[in-house]
This record gives structure tokens, sequence and C-alpha cells, in this order.
């Protein structure tokens, strides 16, 4: 198979496709020189080659690139493409779907988002294990060949993950959700902190378990996210709307020290252990 | 020894301090009988008693309880209090200081904010090892007798935690920006999502380790949490009107796709990995 984009997912499938024997030998194309090399040095690659030669020699094409690198690439792949099977791992689906709707070589690709990560990027970051027992959400299967869509599940299947089915505007609504705003707020809150709280130190010491968790996103890289939100644009406003709404509205109570009204609020989130099991 | 407040806090510490040998006999103190009896039964307290009788039968006096209550509650005790060194463990610290600044018993007082924590609450969720490896800080420390300071210290070594020494009115700054504001947005962010996405079984298989992460803090619960912001409310509002700002920001890069300044404020944000080491 070939891997286009050797970073943190490309590297992480990579590494458990060929444990578990989904394939025997993985094409690396990377336009970054450095990741490429570190990719066949940490074995994660056996060969690398220029975009047109991997896809041709490979029977399954992975794009694990930022979704504005995928926006680029994909048509491109898609010509090179006779009989191969494309998927790519991006956040948002909607605009890579549309681009493609009508290339003759459509039904060879399914979009997916395999929904794991971490903080960390590059061929150096990639760690066996990534995404078992996570969620792989393929998108608009009715479009894609039969061929297509099993070779998808069996990867997926192969790296442990439970697999979701919905069409790609569904897709980009539910991860504006339960993805992206997680992210914002997180970025805000690293800016806010570092900021205001000009003594470094003292946050080192303070930072507890609280404010690592909630800050523990704003690690991410902007190489994919600042792509990610664009590309989910409409989505992302509309959820940062809502979250805004709320807290001017803790902010009033506070205020005003509507102590009962702020137990409300509180006793609403709380409600949130209904879907966060731990 | 007595604690007062026989919760996820005042419980965790009886663990450790019994198994550690500061203490060999723990006096429990809560006005909700079901915590008390919980507390008999898991062996957290040895015996139950009113508050008077269980701080004139004790030499340390342990406040575990929420903000507002150990307001209501330390006066009372230092009048009990003959020679007996008391702390409270409460999260904002400038308005209890102020409101004993002039008890003949003042100095027998020191006021601490062991921080950690856990989302979860009651005798039930008390814990091992809780604190171990934490900070503690201890709060105007000139203004307690030198036995009142070690013997407080003593009890926080005892838990494993490091300690930090600082002014009341600097603790409640540097709280704001650390845990504060992360709680606020994490209840925001659990409100946004529970309103907007109705289908929670979606949240459920989407939510992955991001959103796990942000939301966590949203669980605590309001009895703790309400009279932390109220009482530290010049403070949160500071911090929440600078988070504001930057979350608004971040929704004109979003909204006019600058995408050069949007990928500033990330690379701003990531900064944070100077001070959260994992």
């Amino acid at each position: 198979m070939c891997i286009v984009g050797l970073g943190l997912i490309g590297g992480s499938m990579a590494i458990d496709l060929r444990k578990r024997k989904f394939t025997d030998h993985i094409i690396g194309v990377d336009n970054n020189k450095l990741h490429s090399e570190t990719a066949l040095k940490l074995g994660i690659a056996d060969e690398v080659m220029n975009l047109k030669d991997g896809v041709k020699a490979s029977d399954v094409v992975l794009i694990a690139v930022p979704v504005n690198a995928a926006l680029k690439l994909l048509p491109e792949i898609l010509d090179y493409v006779t009989n191969q099977v494309v998927t790519d791992v991006c956040s948002t689906k909607e605009t890579i779907m549309k681009l493609v709707e009508n290339h003759p070589k459509r039904s060879r690709f399914i979009g997916s988002h395999p929904m794991s990560g971490t903080e960390n990027s590059g061929p150096w970051a990639a760690i066996p294990r990534l995404f078992d027992g996570k969620v792989a959400i393929l998108c608009d299967i009715d479009k894609a060949d039969e061929d297509t869509c099993n070779t998808i599940k069996e990867m997926y299947t192969a790296l442990n993950m439970r697999l979701e089915y919905m069409n790609s505007k569904t897709h980009d609504v539910h991860v504006a959700y339960v993805s992206h705003i997680s992210h914002i707020c997180s970025y805000a809150l690293a800016v806010t902190v570092l900021d205001k709280e000009k003594d470094e130190q003292q946050i080192f010491n303070l930072a507890s378990g609280g404010f690592n968790s909630t800050a523990r996103l704003a690690k991410s890289g902007a190489e994919m996210w600042t792509p990610i939100f664009t590309n989910n644009k409409d989505n992302v406003l509309e959820v940062m709307d809502t979250f805004i709404e709320k807290i001017l509205a803790i902010r009033r109570c506070i205020k005003n020290e509507r102590t009962d009204e702020l137990t409300e609020f509180i006793e609403e989130a709380n409600k949130i252990r209904r879907v966060l099991s731990k």
C-alpha cells in the first residue's frame, strides 16, 4: 500500500497495519524530505517514491495529510488511479467530497475519519495501538464501489476500530461539536493564561489536573488545525456562537451573584456524565 | 484530629493521614447524616461528633467543606479553639482571610489549598494517594503562630505534597487562571454540546480523547463550584473577559478565513508546551 503523508496518523497506521498483516509493503510519499527519511529509518515505510509512482505501484492509497493538502492531492491521485482503492483520514469531509463528486474515478475513493490522535506530530510521534477501540467514520459509502468499501472496512477493522457510517454533511456538523470546539476552547484558554499570567513558573507550579486536561489540546499544531477550522467554517461558527452565549450567561450569573441560576447551569452541564463514562 | 466535611477531600486526606501516621484517631463532623454514617462505615472517621465537641476534643481541625459553608463555620470553630491548630482547604482564600483577620484566635488558623481533586464528591469518592506529588499552597503564613505553621506543613508533607507560599490575594488571582477558568470553559462546552447535539448516542459514539479531556471538569458539582466563582468574582470576571476576547479573535479569523492570523494564534497557544510537560 501507499501512505501519502508520513506523520502521526500515517505513521501510526503504518505501524499497526504492517504488524497486523493488512499489508507487507508500505510505499511512503511525503514532500518533506526529513519526514520521509525519518519514516524510512523508523521502519514506517519500506521505500519512498514520488506521488505518481507511489500510487501506480499500490493497491491501496491512504492520504494522511492536513485537509488543505488533501484537497490539492486527491484529484491528482484519482487521475493516476486505475483500480486502486483510495481513502483520506481528514477531520472534515464535505469539501473533499464535493471536490471529487464528478471525478471519473470517484467510486474508487471513500472518505474516512479515524477519530484518534495525540497533540504531537511528524513520524517521530507515530505510536502503535493509537486507534484501538476508537471510532472510524466512513462517509457517503453509497458513492463508492463495493470492493472499495470492503477494503477500507478491512483496514479499519485491522486497526481495531469501531465503524460508523454517515453522510459527509452530518459528519462535519457532529465533529464541530465533539472535536473542533474543544480545540478552539483549549487554544483560547492557553493564550489567555500565557497572556495574563506572566509568571510561567507559577503556571507550572500550580497547573493541576484541571488545567492540564482543558489545555492539553492547545498543544496541537496549526498545520493540521487551521485548515480544519476554515474547511468546516459554517458549522464551527455556529457552535462557537452557542458557546459564546453560554460563556456570557455564566458571566452574568457570576457578575450579579445569581447563585441559584449558576447552580442550575452547572447541574445542566453535569448531565455530560450521561455521555462521558469516565 | 477533627475533619469537618467528610467528602472527597476530607475523606481522601483522612485515608492517607491515618495510613501515614499523622493521626491515629479521626473525629468526623458533617451535617449530612448520610455522609457521616458512610464515613464511619468506610473507616474514614472513627467517631462522629457535633462541631463544638469535635473541635474541643481535637488537636488539629481540618475544614473540608465548600467555601460558602467554611465562611459560616470558621468563626464558630475559632470561638471554640483553645490551643488547636485549624486549617481549611478551600479553593479561594481572600474572603476567608478577611473574615477572621480580627478574631482573637486568628494565629491558630492557617488557610491552605491542596491543589488536587477529582470530578466526584462525597465520602464514596474518597481515594488514597489523591494528593501525592501535587502542590499545597499555604497563605499568609506570617499571620499564624509558628507551631500552627509547622503542624500544617507536617500534615501536607505526610500527604506527599509540595508546599508553596503566597498571600491570599495573589493566590486568588493565580487560581482564577490555572483552575477556575478551566472549569467555566468546561461547563460552557458541556452545555453547548448537550444543547445543540440532541443525538446523545452520537456524542457518546464520537466523543474521542479531545472532548473527554476538555469536558471532564464539567462533571464537577455546583455545591463546591458556585461559591468558588462568586467568592473569586473579580478575578474570575477579569480572566473570563480576556478569554472571551480570545474566542472572539479566533471567531474573526475563521469567519474571514484569515489563515495566517489563525496559524499565528495557534502557534502562540502551542507555547503552553513550555509549561505543560505532558
